[in-house]
Order: C-alpha cells, then sequence, then structure tokens
C-alpha cells in the first residue's frame, strides 16, 4: 500500500472559521445569568419569597432535612468543579483561567439537561483539599460534575469525593468520554459486523480519558485492550508502573504484547487516541481490515480523518467540522439528569454503559460509516440518555431489593 | 399619662396573610434559575461558548488573569454566604435550612440590582474554615454578602474576609441594616427638626445588627449613643465585657449612665430596637416629646407600633404591613452593585453613608411622619444607592489621589 502526502481538500465540509472578535463577543460579562422562578413584583412576593414566608420553610427544613430536595434549589443543582489543572489542550492553567470552560459546561447542562448549574474553581490543586472544600458546601449543591482535572490526581479525587458526598460525582473527561466513545463503538462495530468481544482494541494515552474508556470496554465485554502511554504499551511486566497505570496493565494486554504504537496497532482492529501525540498513516496501515478509528485529540486528531479513511471503514473524531463528532455533551446532561430524576446518589458503570447503549440507539437506521453518532445539537439524545439511566437505577433497585 | 390596652384596630392596613400552600407551591425546586447569555443552537454558537472557542478566552485569561473580568461572569457575582447560624428568628438551623432564606438573597439582588448571585452555605461554622473555603473559591465569585451568622462570630468571620479576600464583603446583617436605619433616621430628624448631633439615640441589641447601628451612627455624627444588650446598659465600668462589646463600651454612652432600658429611654430622643425582646408602653412614655421609635425586632416588634405612637412622633418597624418599613432590600442590591460598578475591593464605611443618603433622599417631598423610607419595591432604590456608593468610591480615589 503506498503512502501518499496528506490531502487537504478531499474532505469537503467547511470548518467553522471563528473570529477574535465574535468569541470574546459571546464572552463579554460570562455566559451565565441567574433568573427567578416566581415573580418577585408586589409586597406579597416579597412575603413569600423572603421574610416572613421563607421562615416557614426554613423551618420545615430544620424539621424535616429532605424537604431541602423539594423547597430549595440544590438537590437538582449541578457544581461544575475544577482546579484548572488540565484545561482542554491548554494544560495547568489555574482556576480562573479554566472558568470560562466551566461556565460553558454549566451552559450545556442547562441547553441540554435542563438542569441548573453552577461553576466553581478551586485555587488549590491539593486533592484533599478539594474535597474538604466540596464537603463543606455539600448543602449548595446536589451533584458534581468535575472538570479538567489533571491524571493522575483525578482518579484519587474522583475516589475520595464519591465515597465523601452522598450525591452523584463523575469527572466528565473520564467518563463522559468513555461512554461517548462506548457508543461510537457499537455502532461501529454495527457497521463492520462484529462482536465487541471479538474486536482487538488499541487506546493511545493512559490518562482521564484512556483508562475510563478501557474500563467501560472492558466493563462492555472487549476482552483484548491494549492501552499506551508516552513510554509505549503497557503489559504487566514493564518496569516502572504504579497506581492505575499498574492496575491496568495487569487487567489489559491479555496477549501480553510489548512495544510501541506500531506493535499495538499490528492487526488491531480499533484505534481509539485521547493523547496528544500523532500516529503516522504507516502504522494506521498496519491495521486490520475493516479498521475503526477513533481519533480524538482536539483540535489536531492523532491522524488527520482522511488519511485514516484511506485506511479504516469508520473514523470518528472529536472535531464539529469531519462526520462523527464524539462529543462529551453527548453524554453528560443526560447522564446527570437521569441520576438526579432517579435520585440516584452514585453514578455506577451500569448507568454508563446504559448510557451508551442510548446513545447509539438514536442513530438506529440511520447508521452509515460517516454517522456513527447522533449530533450533539439533537435534542433527542438527552432525553433518552436520561430515561436509560433512569432504568439502569430501577434495575439495580430491583436486583437490591428484597422482594426478588 | 395613662397606659391602655394594646389597641388591635386602629390601624387600617391589613396584614398580608400567607398560606403555607403558596409558600411552598413558590419554593417548589427552589427561587433560582440558571439561564444562558448567549443562545447554544447552531454548531457555530457550540464551537464559541465551548470548544473550541473557549480555548482562546481561556489562554487570554491564563496570559492577562484580568481578562477574567470581562470574560466570565464571575466579578460581577455576588456570592451570598452563610453557615446558617442565626437565621432569621430561627437561629442555628444549619446550613440546608439556611438555604431558601439565602435563595431568597440571591433573587432580590438579581430583581432589584441586576446582579447575578448564588447561595453558598456551610456545613462548618468555624471561622477560620469558613475563610479558608471562600479563599479557595476566590476565582468563582466577585463580592460576598455574608448572611445569618452569630455574633460575635460574624465580626471576626466579615474581619477576616474582608482582609483575606480582595473584593467588596459586607455582612449584611449588620450593615444593610444599620444602613436603612441611618436612612430612616435622617429622615426622622427631619420630620422633628433636629440634627442627629443632637439627637439621645438608645440602641437595644448588641449583636450583629446594634453593633453596627452604633457604628454608622457614630461615623455619622451622632454624640451620644447608648447600646444595651440583654444585661442592661454597656458603659466603660461595667464588669466582664470583652472583644467588640468593650470596644463599644468605650466609644458610646458619653454620659456614663447605668442600668437597663428604663434609664436608658428616660428622655431619649430615639429607639432602636434590634434585639428579641419587649419594651413596656411605660418605658416608651418616657422618652422626650418627638420621640423617635424604630422597633425592628420580627415577626414581633419590640412595641407594637399603634402602642409607640402614642408617645413618639415617627415609628419604624420591619413589618411590611405597618408604615415605614425598615427593611434591608433597600440597601444591600445597590451598594453591591455600585461597588461591583465602580470595581471597588471594599465596601467602606462612606459607602455605607452615602446610601443611606441616597435612601433617605429618594423620598424627598413626600416625607412625611409614615413615610421616611421608600417602600422596598421602589424602582428607583437601588440606582440611586448604587449611584451614591460610586461617587463616593470616586471620591476617596480622588482624595487618594496624588494629583490632588
Amino acid at each position: 500500500m503506498s503512502i501518499e502526502p496528506i490531502p487537504t481538500t478531499t474532505h469537503t465540509r467547511t470548518p467553522i472559521t471563528l473570529t477574535d472578535a465574535e468569541i470574546f463577543s459571546a464572552h463579554d460579562g460570562g455566559k451565565l445569568e441567574i433568573s427567578l422562578s416566581s415573580p418577585l413584583e408586589t409586597k406579597r412576593d416579597l412575603s413569600i419569597a423572603y421574610t416572613p414566608g421563607v421562615a416557614q420553610v426554613s423551618r420545615t427544613i430544620r424539621d424535616a432535612p429532605d424537604a431541602a430536595r423539594a423547597y430549595t434549589w440544590a438537590s437538582r443543582l449541578v457544581a461544575v468543579v475544577s482546579d484548572g489543572t488540565a484545561v482542554l489542550g491548554l494544560g495547568d492553567i489555574g482556576a480562573s483561567a479554566s472558568l470560562p470552560v466551566m461556565e460553558g459546561k454549566s451552559a450545556l447542562f442547562r441547553r441540554f439537561g435542563g438542569l441548573n448549574s453552577i461553576p466553581l474553581v478551586l485555587e488549590t490543586t491539593d486533592v484533599d483539599e478539594i474535597v474538604e472544600t466540596l464537603v463543606r458546601l455539600r448543602s449548595s449543591f446536589g451533584a458534581v460534575n468535575l472538570e479538567d482535572v489533571s491524571a493522575p490526581r483525578c482518579f484519587e479525587l474522583e475516589a475520595k469525593l464519591i465515597e465523601a458526598l452522598d450525591m452523584p460525582v463523575m469527572h466528565d473527561d473520564q467518563h463522559g468520554t468513555a461512554v461517548v466513545a462506548l457508543a461510537a463503538l457499537l455502532n461501529a462495530a454495527r457497521i463492520v459486523e462484529r462482536d465487541l468481544a471479538s474486536l482487538r482494541v488499541v487506546i493511545s494515552g493512559a490518562g482521564a480519558a484512556g483508562i475510563a474508556v478501557a474500563e467501560i470496554l472492558l466493563r462492555s465485554g472487549v476482552d483484548d485492550v491494549v492501552l499506551l502511554d508516552s513510554r509505549g504499551i503497557l503489559h504487566a511486566d514493564r518496569p516502572g508502573l504504579t497506581g492505575v497505570k499498574a492496575d491496568y496493565a495487569a487487567r489489559t494486554n491479555p496477549r501480553g504484547i510489548t512495544g510501541g504504537i506500531d506493535e499495538a496497532l499490528d492487526g488491531a482492529d480499533v484505534f481509539i487516541g485521547v493523547s496528544s501525540g500523532t500516529v503516522p498513516e504507516e502504522t494506521i496501515a498496519r491495521m486490520s481490515d475493516d479498521a475503526i478509528v477513533f481519533a480524538l485529540s482536539n483540535p489536531d486528531p492523532e491522524v488527520h480523518p482522511d488519511i485514516a479513511s484511506r485506511h479504516a471503514r469508520v473514523v470518528a473524531t472529536g472535531r464539529s467540522d469531519f462526520p462523527n463528532q464524539i462529543n462529551n455533551v453527548l453524554a453528560f446532561p443526560g447522564i446527570f439528569r437521569g441520576a438526579l430524576d432517579a435520585d440516584a446518589r452514585r453514578i455506577t458503570p451500569e448507568m454508563k454503559i446504559a448510557a451508551a447503549r442510548a446513545i447509539a440507539g438514536i442513530v438506529g437506521e440511520d447508521l452509515a460509516p460517516d454517522h456513527i453518532v447522533p449530533s450533539p445539537l439533537d435534542d433527542r439524545v438527552a432525553p433518552a440518555v436520561a430515561a436509560a439511566v433512569m432504568a439502569a437505577v430501577e434495575r439495580a433497585g430491583d436486583e437490591l431489593s428484597p422482594e426478588d
């Protein structure tokens, strides 16, 4: 197979070109506003929403704490929390510089999940201090979407928050990405007529997203998952591995292969790139027939989708200007909405897999190599995800129920 | 002067009667909502508000931190912060039960000040932990309205927050009350044709509100202020006084009087009640001719306004069903709005006094014994207060300016 120069024009869609002027104009004053759910126009309105009427509500919550779920906004309010250590492709830019991203996330929760959400950015990067801060504030919100926290701290932080807070907590860079990647893979596998269990999957990147993608694939029946970090393939005998990487080195790579991306992709069926690296065309060309390539690095995919398409049957990226955009917004609004609607205290692996199946299901009969996931703007997605997540919570409840 | 039974019908206004059903219905799901300041309907909108467009804004803030003031909501966002230790008349009911009050406060900031505001309630009552928590979150908001924090902790907490946070911080139970009380007293003094400096003022209650009222009156030229706590008059020789009370015992009570409310009110011109106590008619009757009575305890004034009116020329309460309602909502929305519009880093005594004069000024030619303050719903108030606060900031800047 001959390797030719990267084409720049074979793809017909036009990328969205944004000017600084329109970006900054849209951000002027921030992207969120507070509004009132009841009017404050008359003395009577004031007497109800504030003194003396509000005292009756406070007294009720004092005497029956669960009443706070009904009579405050907190129980359905998602805090989007970041310490600004791993923001987009920008890295550790700090709390304040991360805030526009978190405001955007809160806006997406509102727009797609119908949920109120506030951004809370933290000046500390100490995991225990972040946990302590959120524990002190826990009556102020009903769920935590962790965002843009660097690996491996994010694993410890999420685990500690799940233990410390009696509410749904999810690090979206891990699980939002994993859910949408699984959704895309479920549909890509339909295109190539393969079972998940038969696929050899290579994940490039063993950070937040890579680890979570590996986890959800293992739980979804994929047996042959190979993870790579910047030093190459994770395998049980690789010296120097600790923590999460050591765990996943032991749980993945059943054939015990070693080496780098060339060795990993040799005969592989699926490439999922969640690193900021690049993969040469020659390496993609080593993959099996009917290969599936998800080059999710943003803004520059690990391999240009036009190049990947020469060797792969299905190609997806994180970009809005190519087909098959793997975008977390397909997942997190519906996942949190479903978890809160179901009064769930945790977001379980079963809820995430249910979410992925719901996203994949929306595509339905429109399935095609260039249409394996719905548009991020498809308003059917979040309600379907929420319903699937609620159903998963109910199934889990049934399993736990003593009547069964 | 004969003392007759408390009349119950001389006042013609009808109190507002609220049913539980309408109160709880108005609180269902909470009183606040998040809305978007820009649409999220197209791929282009998504690309601007979230990736990739938002990266340009984050990068700009990383390189020039002040840009966060323009391109996030934080710099004009008021955090309404409470630990739930002194909520309305309910006392220490905890964070979650205090939240409806804080949501109401945030709603009032939005409605009257045009400011975004979020409630943050804290599960800790340790002053240093509260400071630490807000310092960690300081990039998330632009001002702090402390609310319903018990005395004397509130004095230490406010002082430490002012030092630790480079933004406007104000404990409204102290200063909001003080500003509106001063506004009312400025107009009441016009009614009785007296200068503030000539008035003998008695303040019953040496908690958050009482101390702040004393402070603002001393700064406004009132020389003869007498403070009482539950044990009686504060004076320099009273044994056992510490902290804030000792400070104010030294700074008030220039005639060195001792005793209780009877001795304090003997010949006094002004009574300001900010305790939860009661004052008998006989005691009010000891005041001078043309007495001024502000019985601000809620929901039960220290003396019924109809009783007080027999002996006083001007009577005010905190209640909406009597004339002259002394309500903090006249002050805090405009004070914070003005401070944020002026980019002030502190809320100074001069700004508070300017706010009081602006509130008093709104009454103008409509001044009457039963109309010494504007209605809490008067939409002219907050803009006038904000403008006066801004002007005070500018005057302070001029004074500090090396050119002057």
